[in-house]
């Protein structure tokens, strides 16, 4: 089964407002399997709302309708559903009685706008709404479903409770769908995607989605079908993309972030980090210690901002500005080397680059950054040219240096004392 | 003129996702009194893509599509576009040599996989992509015109700026509506809500809205009508709100964030600032070098997490974490007195507190916060107890803290010497 959902509302469009009610329908959808292919906001208005509704069951069999229901003239679902399938409105004498009782529960009488409340396209089910006076809508035509849905938070879930999920389970396949996601830290999405291919010829590629953010990769996965198959599935698709991707999966879901991860191995073997950050500005302090119990493995870092402060506070010979510039494996090396001893730590991360606008150089552009790890078996360096502006250049860095930490702790053997 | 969005990609369908780029092309659209009239997402599928483009061209002048130029096989706008007006792709020779260009300049070449991003609907106008390797392309047909735009954030906005926002500007009929905001830090929606009261009556209440994230209230404002008076009407609003709000408004619009009002207060004063973070762990830090330029006023600062480094980096007496606690309005004061002295800075600020989820006590629960700012003049203390969880109460801390610099710059007379 394939499913549309229409949100109607004037203010849906302004710059200001997202359509979130979908989310809570596209959950329902796709726990019983049904396919959400496309969603919609269109204005207060009988004909975009016309021309929606046609469009849309055009090309599925579900489409749920929500807002648009209430008493005053700029609420025309109604009237644009029914002119959408060359329906005529006519007055139901039982919801009108129904909102009749409604107001008088609250001493009031309804007033004349309500009574466009109690038009129902002809041979459409009325379902009433026990919180509220808009009833909700059923009409089936020619094999297709639409559900109209008041807009109300407290009323749409009622309604959908109540009405829609009875109407999925009775039609669902039994098969939903259940997803995974797999994380990978500073790869490119093309190299992913290659590394991919056995995978997506596998299991068709339309279960298997790439999505880029700066830094990193989210591999997400889907098995559909009856609940035991789909589990078995879903296991055997992430042994196999845990086997193609190997440690450049640093984590699974939202909940196991990078910082989480890099904690935890700390934590596993008794160490702790200190951070020596330079154009990064703290950001990898900040992410560590996002991390619920990360004084654990986190004494602390250094914002080392300006050159004294870099010498002081993390011991970097000022020679080195000198001779090879505060940006510079050098200057990375003893930043980390600094706050290693400084902080008595078992690892120590320095980081320092130009993350702009000002400062870049012909030789050393925006974007260069020196990364160093500093263990007792020695320092590692990487150097990188990261693309794009402050904030991305920023953020990159400090991704690329949790990577590098999270790698640095998988090549240093777990037994290995500091 | 009327308009559409349409943003592409199956990620947006998902049950964790919301359409928030629309909200950018919205205010664009609003400027220049263009209607929006439909949103619509669909799943990368060219068949729903090529449907979409031609309900939507049926009822607006302009349709902008974002996403789905990418270069991986689930990357299909491209060719449902080209679908729906009938035209062929075809590879453009210019597109492809930027593709190769941008790839040499990070010392990579591009795969087959990226050859895709250089097919062009015929007739297109290919619109650069300065930041990425997808270009936007633009369409005219029949006095309609369809704009294709990437969705990578970065890369929309920067096409929007240059390839949009003029084509726009020359169509515009000039009778738009133009927004602005005040913005307020760590005082309560009910605050500020009181204080515009005056203002409701004279402008009208659906003229002002009142938005609250932790920490922050937005006051937004609209005018309405042709360029001169409109932009005259906005101006005595911002006059008259700002009068109501006093200082309370630390800044107006998205860009003038409260750590660049501050640090445009140092620079201005040619003051530096320095920062001892326990609990926000280098957030403070991170935000305020989050501004460009932030080396001219900020020198560094110590994310002091343990008691040890709070002592051998900031000059904490150890004795005050067994006299007083580390959560103490004492161990803030002598992180801020510590790290000013130690980094020979103007001002020191000095934050300890308890972010949970663990650690909390019955007399020093969760969301206690101690924030010291030490100056020339001596040294202020403010004592939070806030609510939420672990990253409410370290956004808010950071955001208190950071008000709290603002207010004793403003406090301190500006021609007093540090």
């Amino acid at each position: 089964m394939r499913a549309a959902i229409l949100a109607v509302g004037t203010e849906l469009l302004s710059v200001d407002r997202v359509d979130s009610h979908s989310l809570r329908l596209a959950a329902r959808l796709e726990r019983h399997g049904v396919a959400l292919v496309r969603k919609a906001v269109v204005a207060d208005d009988e004909e975009e709302i016309a021309a929606e509704v046609v469009a849309a069951l055009a090309r599925v069999d579900l489409l749920i309708v929500t807002g648009g229901l209430g008493p005053t003239a700029d609420d025309l679902t109604r009237e644009g559903c029914a002119r959408a399938l060359g329906l005529r409105l006519v007055e139901d004498a039982a919801v009108w009685e129904a909102i009749g009782r409604r107001f008088a529960s609250f001493g009031r009488t309804p007033s004349e706008n309500n009574r466009r409340q109690a038009l129902v396209p002809e041979g459409a089910a009325v379902l009433a709404n026990a919180r509220g006076t808009a009833p909700g809508l059923r009409l089936d035509r020619g094999g297709r479903t639409l559900f109209l849905l008041p807009g109300v938070p407290h009323e749409l879930e009622e309604l959908v409770e109540r009405e829609l999920e009875p109407w999925l389970v009775a039609r669902s396949s039994g098969g939903g769908t259940e997803r995974r996601t797999l994380r990978v830290a500073m790869r490119p999405e093309s190299e992913v995607d290659r590394m991919l291919e056995p995978a997506y010829r596998e299991f068709g590629r339309e279960s298997i989605t790439v999505l880029a953010s700066p830094g990193e990769v989210r591999v997400r996965f889907a098995a559909h079908g009856p609940a035991p198959e789909r589990g078995a599935r879903l296991e055997a698709m992430d042994r196999r993309l845990r086997g193609l991707l190997g440690d450049a999966v640093f984590g699974a879901g939202e909940e196991e972030t990078l910082e989480a991860v890099v904690g935890a191995l700390l934590a596993a073997r008794g160490w702790t980090l200190a951070t020596a950050e330079s154009c990064t500005g703290g950001l990898v302090a900040e992410r560590l210690t996002r991390v619920p119990g990360s004084s654990g493995w986190f004494p602390g870092g250094v914002v080392a901002y300006s050159n004294s402060v870099k010498t002081d506070l993390a011991g970097v010979d000022p020679e080195l500005f000198a001779a090879h510039g505060a940006v510079s494996e050098q200057v990375a090396r003893a930043l980390a080397e600094g706050v290693r001893r400084r902080f008595g730590a078992d690892l120590g991360i320095g980081i320092t680059g130009i993350a702009g606008p000002g400062g870049g150089s012909e030789e050393k552009p925006v974007g260069t950054v020196h990364l160093a790890l500093a263990a007792a078996d020695g320092t590692r360096h990487r150097a990188l040219r990261l693309p794009g502006d402050r904030e991305r250049v920023r953020t990159m860095a400090a991704q690329a240096a949790l990577e590098m930490v999270r790698r640095g702790l998988l090549e240093t053997g777990a037994g290995e004392a500091a």
